[in-house]
Order: structure tokens, then C-alpha cells, then sequence
């Protein structure tokens, strides 16, 4: 029987949307505290240099100036993934990011005089900006005390026999992929509140979205317990994964307001967040791939070096979701990874959407196309033959339960080859496709990855549910609603979510890994489906009748068999109430899924559920300029069950938006460890024009895990889409592009190379 | 067994009061939002007129000015405790208090500069001032609609023979009783913010102190459902009962918002204040009161008349409490109350701290001297031996547990009695008695009189209490918080209060008749304990220890016979948080006291427990110029169980100077239907240096219903007071007052009239 369902799977806008559209949000940027004043930060002039001398005095001197700080006035307390950084540095820098100085004043404008005044002397060092030279010997070294710039992380995986698959194997393909440095160029760009009150507890209004953690992280850095800190996180334009570690803007924020004794916001330029966000590292990945005669995969063996830059965020760790893929997005029975991570003295990384997939993805599925050519099959008919199914268990030891990558292959292949545009004459086109493989259902990252749940009904009627879980623009505040207004049987206007406070909230580990529709929604169903007991049994005494006799529905309790016999919410809910001894109705739940850590050999169950995408590109080349135009993508995606499918489209959407950037223009340019990307008018984000037609399949495959059914989809629209596209300009014009992005440039360059 | 506490029963500061005293504390006042508009209301030039016509033109033409609202602007939906008041006033005015139209603007300067822009033509009417005048034949009528100036509110209780008590008692006494207009005159004024979200919710930020009754009598005000409504209540600058009712204010804050499209603040000015805020109720209290040969009481005849004002607010429901007084102050078996309710022309009350007990009190303790004067006895002793006792059940059913009268009675004598200070010559001076009864375990004036309770205790070891209760200064949030740590055994700096969003908090019927430590806090202890109980469960386990092995105390969980076996309470959280299928603590409770609603004939027993209050003035008086000096009072209260013994004395000292001011300065002079007191140059209140010395004495009588024993208090310092001068007074000069204030104008005519 096919359930029905009075709110989950129509599309509903997001609650956030109105407000946003007209103009009306209070961004963490709007807010005004009396008395706030203004943080700016001064940031390393060279990429390498000992810091001589900071010269303060005249900054201080400046009216209008609350507190300067340099590294020397504050007690450094390591912070971050590595623990490899402080907020103010001293002794050396170690990128341009560096943060030297740092000023509040009663204007930005103050601010920025002041940094003006501060002159800090360099003794410029010898600087290495490329992995393989800073780990030639006598390379300068970014980290004195390490000896080396290699850095202590390292991933490395093996399942089955590699080496004799790859001796054995009827097709082997090897190449070099190489992505750039892009950032997540957030419309909002970082920011940070902090006040301090007058028993030494600090609040901080900030972008974060892993508040629990940042809690902690942030209380670390400042040398207090996590107690004493109160995360706040009013509505943010976008974060993309900027938002999943600590960072110095933070810190320093709260070490200006603590020495100015007042409110300070530390708010990044459009300058300030191309130079100091934390984007997607810069990666190369060498990938070889064997397959048998009947173009099964035998074996993939990967390596990948990642420039760290100067300290250690998430981007190193993306090798963690790399292999997922190398060893995950289809069938491949022998898997071997490793990685050299290196210091060097650009710009570190933080994680961004896809975290790791899109770059492996690039690679895997650029040389799935290379190896069905090199098998003589189509494209599609490779992937066919090796998709995972339903009850796989994967090298890493990933359960497969619901799994509809065969679905998927099939929406992708028949929406992309309808009625095709026009080509104009001389322009090339081509067709290509690209699969991924994401966990849906959470990721054990860490030892929790659950979510809280509170949720009241009030004598109005009116549910609220206090969710652990972080908004960032998702739409999670919508779908949470929508489970909890189909769990309790009340219309969706009728729930109320609040999200963005620490003191208020239960703990939830974070919004990554596509894991909050899934663990947070879990938990806001399992409180829902407390309270709904509740419900039932306070209407079952009002009603005189058993509560198994009793319908929920669109807020009211119904006799089953007698359905004139109701009572409305509100009125359950009062009459409960407005007595001796009465109550009102709050339950609570917590949701953890059921999953493992990765072990030290990278395995283990990680997600309570894992998804698939396959997106096909429709792509035109025009020779003459390279020119590269996407005209059609095809998305389709294992969605578990498409709760609120607008939202889910949307995430599509803007998936595919990011993945087309990264596929085609997006690059952050860092020469000599300067960016040298800084405005809108140098990073070549695609506007709205520039895109394509696109169609999204949600294909339904229904999890036994997932609330309703569903899985995460939060980052699979952008995984496949670089992929796919550079498979569909091999298809136009037969040129293979394994590094990103696939300029005119780059396209033009390579057919002259061809015709030379 | 004396129980011994960790944090109960040891002075602590008040959590808000190094904010406030530093000048840090955010106030309603302060807030800033983007886009806020400024709203002012053009208030009634007559007392009671016809409105031939308001033009809005000009004012509507000002640049800067978004919002224009007259009567005729808006759907008219009555509000307020009797529902016959609107926010803007359609038709006629009928006292100047009256809202004609209001303005919002960007500034507030170019609101005032538009109000000075609307014309209002009026056509004045025939006004009553007066109650007597205004139940005359032929008298104008305020509400023509009601055919009469009689309120509808009539209390009439009667129990016993009162009649014949009076026909055979050995004494009887009689006195009519002057209760004058006087004001909070908090130091924060009345204030509010509307702001409507896209999808046509409000959210307010205001000065109630019953958020969750506010947001029914809003939304019904606004044409909206409860649940659209959403609360916020910033700290507030006092607030004694101002926050009990909607007022106009709230209401055209939010349609100014509305029309205007922003957030719109209305603040009212120092003269608006006193103009427009709902005080203490003018009354006459005529009392007779019948007593044996022994000095046993046998009866008390009441009868009170109030003058309600133009409309009905709090003030005119006061008899409910002068009953208590009159059948409970002291054991007096034959008991009759009667009212006269009117309306007139002069602006109306609303509810004060004390809530007609004050006035009650002055009138039932005044006459108790008398009548001791009259039988001989000294007035403590006549005092004595009419003391209620613990089992006593009084006329009205009130069932007495915790009861400590004769208690306060002797520590009132004691402390009164101890080294004068020395007496100025030509001075007189006087002691003066006078006690108090009042509820002391909530008051169920609703059908509920209960409060919600969340707990959560985070990785940190932090305790978060999320409370119905309203915080309005006094300290609730630091009992509520005492109570957390000593029922959890944490240290109390690590609990957290969260109390002002409707939207996140569990219900609580308000902040009123001095309910919030007992029945918050019961609320808080039972949520509390059921936490402890988790928190218990999950450390045996850990510990690997049965529960009922294990102490709790200080943050710490420790094995009873092996204290070195223990575990902190962040451990214990964080381990069974951080695993698969952990778990966070959270745990919620509604506590609801074991009372009744009065019935129609004023019978029930309301509260969960009462208490009692003596207190003792020594008065100086100079007869040459009239001046009463107050040199101490003695303040001794049953407290049950003092939880914050220097905050209970704080709210003594605070209700000491509101009785005071009640005593000897303070009225609100309207005449004419025109108020002239409009600040403080005209209006007395007392400051710092008025203030004598003054004795606080807490009595614990334990009441076993009380959250650890504790029963309410904030109201009493302030009930007796007035009572307690007087007789003072008259013990110095042997003249009795029975009008409020004793000024010296009024102690000088007295001596003149006595001389001549």
C-alpha cells in the first residue's frame, strides 16, 4: 500500500523564502548590539617572513580606537583541525592570509584607519608553493618545529589483491586530474559577533554551522570552558561548508571585544573573504583503473597529494570522502589509496560542498568514459554493467540498502536525450555522463552524529520544535516542519522551528554530509511521534474513547468511526491544561543513526544510508574560441523519498550551479602564494544567464532508515556535474581535460596542440 | 534531620545585577532593529468629549512619515480585562488617557512633529469624576451603551451572621478608609515592538509580564490566532503588576507595524508614562469590625468602592484580594464584603504589586489599633491572640499548612524594641503594628496557574533551564537557577535561565500574586529531578555502580563508599552522548499547584500555601511642621524557606519603599479627569535617602508543598506598611489618619483642627 501523506512530497516554499526575497532577512550583518564596535584585521604582507618588530603606537593613538592586539598581547592558543594555527601570529607568517594585527574601533572606518597605522617590519623568508617542492630537501620549511613540510596526515586504504588485478586486467587506465583552488564566494561573507558579559560569559553571533563544536572549539581557543559560550547564528547568505571549523576571524572577534569591553563585529569585505574563506584545496589525483574484457572493474589504485598551504582546516581531509568514491561509485572490488598532504605557504583550505567528491568524482568518472573507450562500449553501458545495487557491501565495508544508481542511470539517459536544442553551425556537441556515490543517511565523523529534538504544542495549537539542526540556506527549517506537521497531523503554517541558539537548542554534531533531513529529521519525527502520543492519549480522556479509535489530521482528533465526534488541537491542548493538574504537551528525542567510525584502515559503516546521482551534460563546442556551452543537465538523484520536492530541486539546482563553475571557470588564482582573485570581476562565478536548461529526476527509492523514506541530498547536485561536462566536450570534440576548469583558453589551447 | 544545602539557603547575587549596575543590561529600550520606525499616540484633550472629526492630512503629508491611524482606520475589537476598550477610540473620547490616533515615523522626532499635524475637533461632553456623582440620576453616562455608570463587576461574599456578631459584640469599630491614585512609576517606561513577518506572524517585544496570556489577548485584539503571535520579552526597567493586562500601546505598535510595513517601536516618555500607565486603584473601603470582651474578633463588614475609570483593567477586580484580607487577616469567623464598581471620566488602573491587599490592609490594620484602643488591650496582644494558626481553615476556605503569624509577630516586637535612635527634640514618637496575609502558593485566578520546565545539561556539564516564569528584576531567574543546581547538584554558575520567547519556552500563566518561586521553581525542581534520574542512570552504567550507590553533588558523580570513583557530569554526558546510539539529557515538566478556583460565592482555596507578614514601624513626627519620619521598620516574613536570603530581603527593602511612598507621599493627582502629577517633580517617590533604617526577619516555616519548602514573597514587604506608619503616627500624636498619603499638609491641618 502506498502511504499517503497529507504534507511530506508537495512542494511548499521555504519559510525563509519570502523574507529573503523581499529584502527583509536580518543576516547576521543587520544586527546592531548598543555600543558595538568594529574589528578589522591586518593581514601578512609576504607569504613567508619572521615578524620583526610591530609598531602599534600611532594605531592606538588614533581616536576613536578600542583595543589593538598583536600576537604578543595575546596567550596563543593553538586552534583548528591540526591545532596548527593561532588567531594573532607571532614570531613568523606563514601565508598572506596571516593575521598580524587587529583593531576595534567605534567605526569600520576607524578600523580601517588604524590598520593603516600599524607598520610591521618583515624579514622575508625563502617560500615554497608547490607540494613537490616543499618536500625537496632544503625546502624552506612552513613549520620549523615539523622538520618536514609533509604533513602528518596521511590516508591511506587496501582491499584485495590490486597489483595482480591490475596485471590481470583486459583494459587499464591511468591519468592525472588536476583541480584548482576555488572558493565558496558566499554572498554573505564571514562574520562575527562577540560579547562578553559581566560574569565572563561570551556570546557569539556567527556564521558557523557546527555550533556544538564551534562551542567547544572556540571556548578551547579563549582558555574557557564550552559552558561559557553562547552560539547564536542568525540567518546566513550561504556557507557551503566555510562553517565547519573554527577560524581566526572568531577568535580575534572575541579577543577584541574582551580588551575593548564591548560588543565587537568583525565582518569580512569582498576582498577580505576571496583572500581569507576557506575554499576547496587544490588537489592532483592520479588514478589508474583496471577492468576485465566484459568492462567489469577489476581494481582502482589512487594517489593524491593535496597542498595543505600554511595551517590545517578540512581540506586536507577529503581524501576521507575521496575514497569513498574511488572504492564506492560502483562496483570495484580491489582498492588501493594513498595521499601526501604538504605544507606549503599559500592559502589554506576549508571544506566545501561535496567535501572532497566533486574532485574525486572528476577523476573516477573522466576515466570511466576513457576506459569504456578503450573497451569499445558506450559510455552508459560501462556504468550500467558496474552499478552498485541494493545489498552491496563495499570495499570500505559501506552497507548498501537502498540504492537506485540503475534508476538513475536510466532518468539521465532518456531526459537528456529529448528534443534537443539547435546546434549552430560550426559549434560541436556532445553528450557526457557522470555518476556519483554520497552517503545519505549522516556520516560518523565523528564519535556522534546524532541530533536533538524538542517539539510543544501550545493552547493555540501551534507546534514549535527546537531543533539542534543549523539552517544555513538549505531549507532544513522547512522539511523539519514538514516532518513534524505530517508526524503530528497538523497543518504545515502550524509549526514554528527555532534553530539558532546554543542555550536553547539540543546538541546536533553540525549541518555536513548532507545528514540533516536525515538525522535531524529523524530526531524532529521521533519527538513528533512522542508528543503525538501524548496528544492521543489527552483527546482519548477528553473523548472517552480508546486512543487506537482516535484519526489525527490536519489539527484535529477525530472518533474513527464517527468522525463529527472531534476536538481540535488547540482544544485538546487547553482542556489539558486550564485544570488542576493539568499539563501541557512537550516530548523530546534525540536521534543518533545507526553507524560506525571509518577504523584506522578506513573501514566501517559510516552512514545509516548511501545515495547516488548520475547527471548527463549537453554540451557545445565551438572550436573557433573554445568556447565551451552547456545547454542541457540532466540530474537525476536517489532521493529516498523527495519530502518537499521543490526544496530538493533547488538544492539540485544550485548543485549543479557551483559544479558548473568549478566544471568550466571558477578559479581562485594564487601566484607566489598571493590571490590573486579579489573581486567579482576576477573570479568567474556564473550568473544567472550563463545557465543551462536543467531537468532533476527524484527517483524514490525509499529508505527503511530515513524519515519517511528519505536521504540526504544536500550535495549531490554538485558532485558529478564537472565530470559529466568534461566527458560530454570529449564527446564534442574527442580532447580528454583532466584539470579544471576547462577555460576557452584551455580548450582553445589544446586544439591548436592537436592540430600542431 | 535539618537538610543541609549546597546552594539553597546562601545569599547569591542576583544574575542581572553586575549587567545593570554596570549599565550593560539590554533593555527593551536599547534594542535595535533595522529598518525601525517610531510610533507616538496623540492621546484625548477632554476628559470626555465627542470626536466631530480628526484630519490626519498634514500629518500624513510630512516626509518621514509611514503610518497614520486614526479609529476610523482600524477594525474596532474591544480588549482589556472587561473588553470594553479599543486601542484607538472610535466616536468619543472618554478619559484623556484615550488614544485618538497614532503616527509611526523614521524618527521619532518627526512622529511628534505629525502628531502636532492631526486636528481633532471635539465636541466636549459633560464628564463624572467622582463614583457618587457618576451613580446620580441624570449623571453623564461613560459607556451610554450600558444604560448606567455601575460596573458589572459587583464581589459580594458573606459568611456567618455577621449582623448579629455586630448586635452582640463588646466592641465594634467603624471607619471609612481613603485609598488614593497612585503609579509604579517604574524607571523603564511602557514600551513595545511589532514586527510582522512575510508570512503575516507578529513578533512583539514588550513589557508584559504574562507573555503567554499576552499573546492570546494580542492576537484576539488583532484579529489573529494566539499561535501567530510570537513573545519577547527583553529585560525591563520594574515593571510591580504594570504587565498584567494588554493596554493600547501593544496593540497600536502593531498596527502602526502593520500599515507601515516595518518594525515599529512605541516607548513611552516620562509624561506619557504617568499619563498612561494603569496604576494602583482609587478607593474607599468603608470597614466595620465586631470583636468579644477577650479582644476575639467575631465579624468583619466591608464594603468597597472603587473608581474604576473610563474602562476595566485589573484595578476593579482588587476586591478579590481586600476579601482575603478581610476573612483572613486574623481569625474572624463572621465575614461580609460587598462593592461599588463605577465608571468615570478619570483614567483607569490597572495591577500593583500587593494587588488591593495594600489597600485592605491599611483599612483592616488601622482599625485593628482601634479597636485594641477601644478594648484596652495593647495592639500586639490583641494581635496575638486573634493569629491565625497553622490548620485553620478561613472563612473563604483557605486551608493554612505553613503558617508562621505569631512568629512574625514576635520578631517584629523583638527587632522594633532594640536600641532607638535618639529622638529629636520637640519630635513625638510612635510604634506602630500591622500584618499582613497573602498567598503564598500561586493564586489560581485562571483555571490554570501553572508553569513549564525544560532542562538540558550539555557536554560542558552546563545546565540550561528553559522556565515559563517572566523575569520583571525580581530575581527569579536566580532562584530558578538555585533551585536547578541544588536538585542536580551543580554548581549554580553553570545553569543557564532562558525566559523570554514565547515561541521557545513551555507555558506559565505570569508573573502575579507573588507565584513565580513556588511555582516556577516547583516546576524547575520536578524537571530537574527527573534530568538527576537520567543523569543517575547513564553514570551507573558507566560507572558500572547501581544507581542508588552513587552521590551527585557539585558536578560530580561519586560511588557513596568510594568517593574516589567518580566521574564529572560532562564526562558522564559526553560519554553517553559520543558513541552509536547515545543519548543527550533533556527532560521537561509542567507543575501545576494543588488548588481551586474561587466559585461564585468566593469560596476556595485558591492557594497551595499562605503566608504572613508582620511588620513594625517606629515613626518620628514633628507637630510644628507636620513631618512624619520613619526611623525603622521591622519587617519580619514567613518566608517558608528563604532561598536566596539576600534577595528575599531585597524584595522586602523594594516593597518597603513602595509602602512607604504609599504611606506618605505618593498620589497621582487627577482632577478634572486631568492627571497633574507628570513627573517626578510632582510626583513623590521616595529616594534613597527618605529610606529608614530597615530590619528584615525570614521565618521558616518549611511549607511541604514549597519547592524546598519555600513560599512567595513578593508582594508582602509592601502590604503592611502604610497600616504600620499610621498607627505609629497615632501612637506619637494620637491622631488617626485614614486617607493616604499622610502628608505633612494632612498631619498639620489634623493637629490644627484637634488644637482648635
Amino acid at each position: 500500500m502506498v502511504p499517503t501523506f497529507e504534507v511530506i512530497g508537495k512542494t511548499v516554499r521555504k519559510r525563509d523564502g519570502a523574507e529573503k526575497a523581499t529584502g527583509r532577512t536580518r543576516y547576521l550583518h543587520d544586527l546592531e548590539l548598543p555600543r558595538l564596535a568594529h574589528g578589522r584585521i591586518l593581514r601578512a604582507r609576504f607569504p613567508h617572513a619572521r615578524i620583526v618588530r610591530i609598531d602599534t603606537t600611532r594605531a592606538r593613538a588614533l581616536p576613536g580606537v578600542l583595543a589593538v592586539l598583536t600576537g604578543e598581547d595575546v596567550e596563543p592558543r593553538p586552534f583548528g583541525f591540526a591545532r596548527d594555527q593561532t588567531a594573532l601570529k607571532r614570531g613568523k607568517v606563514r601565508c598572506v592570509r596571516d593575521e598580524v594585527a587587529a583593531v576595534a574601533a567605534e567605526t569600520r572606518a576607524t578600523a580601517e584607519a588604524a590598520l593603516e597605522l600599524i607598520h610591521v617590519e618583515y624579514a622575508e623568508l625563502p617560500a615554497v608553493f608547490d607540494p613537490r617542492a616543499a618536500l625537496a630537501p632544503g625546502a624552506p620549511l612552513v613549520h620549523e618545529e615539523l622538520g618536514t613540510n609533509a604533513h602528518p596526515l596521511r590516508y591511506r586504504f587496501s582491499h584485495g589483491d590490486v597489483d595482480r588485478a591490475f596485471a590481470e586486467a583486459a583494459a587499464v587506465v591511468e591519468d592525472t586530474y588536476r583541480l584548482p583552488f576555488v572558493t565558496q564566494a558566499c554572498l554573505g561573507t564571514m562574520a562575527a559577533i562577540a560579547d562578553w558579559d559581566a560574569s565572563g560569559g561570551l556570546t557569539m553571533w556567527t556564521t558557523t554551522q557546527v555550533p556544538f563544536l564551534y562551542q567547544r572549539d572556540l571556548a578551547d581557543a579563549l582558555g574557557l570552558t564550552g559552558g561559557r559560550v553562547r552560539v547564536l547564528q542568525p540567518p546566513v547568505g550561504g556557507n557551503f561548508g566555510r562553517g565547519l571549523d573554527l577560524y581566526p576571524i572568531d577568535v580575534i572577534a572575541a579577543l577584541l571585544a574582551r580588551r575593548a569591553g564591548r560588543p565587537v563585529r568583525v565582518e569580512f569585505d569582498r576582498v577580505e573573504e576571496f583572500v581569507a574563506c576557506p575554499g576547496r584545496e587544490p588537489c592532483t589525483i592520479r588514478l589508474r583503473t583496471a577492468a576485465d574484457r566484459d568492462g567489469r572493474l577489476l581494481a582502482r589504485d589512487c594517489h593524491v597529494t593535496i597542498d595543505n598551504g600554511a595551517y590545517t582546516s578540512w581540506g586536507s581531509t577529503t581524501p576521507y570522502v575521496m575514497l569513498s568514491t574511488v572504492a564506492g561509485l560502483y562496483r570495484v572490488p580491489s582498492v588501493r589509496l594513498d595521499t601526501t598532504i604538504v605544507y606549503t605557504n599559500n592559502p589554506y583550505s576549508g571544506s566545501m560542498r561535496g567535501y572532497g567528491n566533486p574532485e574525486s568524482t572528476f577523476a573516477v568518472e573522466s576515466q570511466m568514459d576513457d576506459l569504456a573507450e578503450r573497451l569499445g562500449l558506450p559510455p552508459l553501458e560501462l556504468r550500467r554493467r558496474n552499478a552498485s545495487q541494493p545489498g552491496d557491501v563495499n570495499p570500505q565495508g559501506f552497507v548498501l540498502t537502498s540504492f537506485a544508481m540503475t534508476e538513475c542511470l536510466d532518468a539521465a539517459a532518456e531526459e537528456i536525450g529529448r528534443d534537443a536544442p539547435p546546434l549552430r553551425p560550426g559549434w560541436r556537441r556532445g553528450v557526457g555522463y557522470a555518476g556519483m556515490f554520497h552517503v545519505g543517511g549522516g556520516a560518523r565523523i565523528y564519535r556522534s552524529d546524532g541530533c536533538g529534538a524538542i517539539v510543544k504544542l501550545d493552547d493555540f495549537g501551534t507546534v514549535t520544535l527546537l531543533t539542534g539542526a543549523t539552517e544555513i540556506g538549505q531549507g532544513s527549517e522547512t522539511v523539519l516542519a514538514m516532518i513534524v506537521a505530517e508526524t503530528l497531523g497538523v497543518p504545515l503554517e502550524r509549526v514554528d522551528v527555532v534553530n539558532s541558539d546554543t542555550r536553547v537548542r539540543p546538541w546536533d554534531v553540525g549541518t555536513h554530509a548532507s545528514r540533516t533531513t536525515f538525522v535531524a529529521g529523524n530526531a524532529a519525527r521521533l519527538a513528533a511521534e512522542k508528543l503525538r502520543a501524548e496528544l492521543l492519549a489527552l483527546a482519548a480522556a477528553q473523548l472517552e474513547e480508546p486512543a487506537a479509535s482516535l484519526d489525527l489530521r490536519a489539527g484535529w482528533v477525530s472518533v474513527a468511526r464517527d468522525p463529527q465526534r472531534r476536538l481540535a488541537y488547540d482544544a485538546v491542548a487547553r482542556t489539558g491544561h486550564f485544570k488542576g493538574g493539568g499539563r501541557v504537551l512537550v516530548a523530546e528525542a534525540f536521534y543518533d543513526p545507526p553507524t560506525a567510525m571509518l577504523d584506522k584502515d578506513l573501514h566501517g559503516n559510516v552512514s545509516a544510508a548511501y545515495t547516488s546521482a548520475v547527471q548527463a551534460a549537453l554540451v557545445d563546442v565551438d572550436p573557433e574560441t573554445g568556447r565551451v556551452e552547456v545547454r542541457r543537465i540532466a540530474s537525476a538523484h536517489d532521493v529516498g523519498r523527495a519530502l518537499n520536492p521543490g526544496a530538493a530541486e533547488g538544492q539540485v539546482h544550485g548543485g549543479i550551479h557551483m559544479g558548473l563553475g568549478y566544471a568550466l571557470t571558477e578559479r581562485l588564482v594564487v601566484e607566489d602564494g598571493q590571490i590573486l582573485t579579489q573581486s567579482f570581476m576576477d573570479y568567474a562565478l556564473l550568473r544567472a544567464d550563463d545557465m543551462p536548461d536543467i531537468v532533476v529526476r527524484l527517483i524514490e527509492s525509499v529508505d527503511a532508515e530515513g524519515p519517511f523514506g528519505a536521504k540526504g541530498l544536500g550535495e549531490s547536485g554538485v558532485i558529478p556535474v564537472a565530470a559529466a561536462v568534461a566527458n560530454a566536450i570529449k564527446d564534442a570534440i574527442g580532447l580528454r581535460f583532466t584539470e579544471l576548469p576547462i577555460t576557452p583558453a584551455r580548450v582553445r589551447a589544446a586544439l591548436e596542440a592537436r592540430r600542431t
